[in-house]
């Protein structure tokens, strides 16, 4: 991925943030048989002393555990929120008339070995941690004890683990930075006065982002 | 893309309604020098007599165009809306407890052969159509004719153009139609009970789907 210097996320935890606000991920894996393949799965971070990882699971029926091979390096995407930016919304534009339009948004690429695991009690821990943490917001949350006696150990048989040993996690935070701050406010109005949802989520960042 | 059959999407006018609702496009390429490599650029859906196009551009500083070779096999893939589904959402589960997490979202994987274009009068009238496509939901659109004399071809210099000529195009609509009636709805009541902006856009996709 291209990063001008404006752009750059360097800040680790802000990275692992994105990934845990974002956790649908897409997994990209290159194999003999399918080429270039792209299969999207919410994936958890996690680390030990001195390795990250991500973990997930696909389904058995899936075959992609059969056509990519253990160890193969894989690209994983995290998408925040996207939005059109308008000349329009540039101040300067309305003064000089330079001005072309652009598009902001937020990115996470984590480069890593992806492993399929085959191991029951992995894969259980694994799903008990994704549902502790996508379950956080429930009033209730839902856990795998509420499900009754055997029926997780049969769903797990239809699954298969996914872990990616991380290499590298690179950050892409486009959000105007490049802008004089009158355009970067005029973003914002601009984002705000649209009335799709994501567009308002993206003018949020915008309101954040430092040049 | 692991497909199962309640989720293919096959009506065309869909899945290029798809594109043209969510442009923003994860390009994703292979070459000896970098590997695995995605950039996240607008692209738009165009057609002649019988063949189909992305067309885009990315800045001549992105080294992708010296990196990968013209004619290249490449992925594409345009993201819809997506969002966790908690088995809390099912009726059913309070009934047999029988429920597990997933995740609901729509996307499209093209895939197709890479051209970088180096044509002027190309990537101007390229530009010129993504931006009729990206302001038309603008008050006043902006045109490339509201910038200064030599400013747009001065910009110009600063692009390459990016033209896929799709070899296929696959779509997946993950919304919940494996359920019972009641549980879908359940699912929309769910997802309209969120705080999260995009989780009501993904209620909506709910809403229309069927089984």
């Amino acid at each position: 991925m291209f990063i001008p210097k404006a752009f750059e996320q360097n800040n680790t935890d802000c990275l692992i943030n994105l990934i845990r606000e974002y956790p649908f991920a897409t997994l990209i894996t290159v194999s003999e048989v399918e080429g270039i393949e792209a299969n999207q799965i919410p994936l958890l971070f996690t680390q030990d002393e001195d390795k990250k990882y991500l973990q997930g699971h696909i389904a058995k029926a899936n075959s992609l555990w059969k056509s990519v091979k253990n160890g193969s390096e894989v690209l994983v995407i995290f998408n925040g929120p996207n939005g059109y930016i308008s000349p329009n919304y540039y101040p300067t534009k309305h003064e000089t008339g330079k001005a072309v339009p652009t598009w902001n948004y937020v990115t996470v690429h984590v480069r890593g070995r992806l492993s399929f695991i085959h191991d029951t009690d992995w894969n259980k821990e694994m799903i008990d941690r994704l549902t502790v943490e996508h379950e956080a917001s429930q009033k209730t949350p839902w856990t795998l004890n509420d499900a009754p006696e055997g029926y997780i150990e049969k769903m797990l048989q239809a699954i298969i683990g996914v872990k990616v040993e991380i290499t590298s996690i690179v950050g892409k935070w486009k959000l105007s930075q490049n802008q004089p701050e009158k355009n970067r406010n005029g973003v914002i109005k601009g984002l705000l006065g649209q009335d799709q949802s994501n567009a308002s989520v993206m003018a949020s960042w915008v309101c954040v982002a430092k040049q």
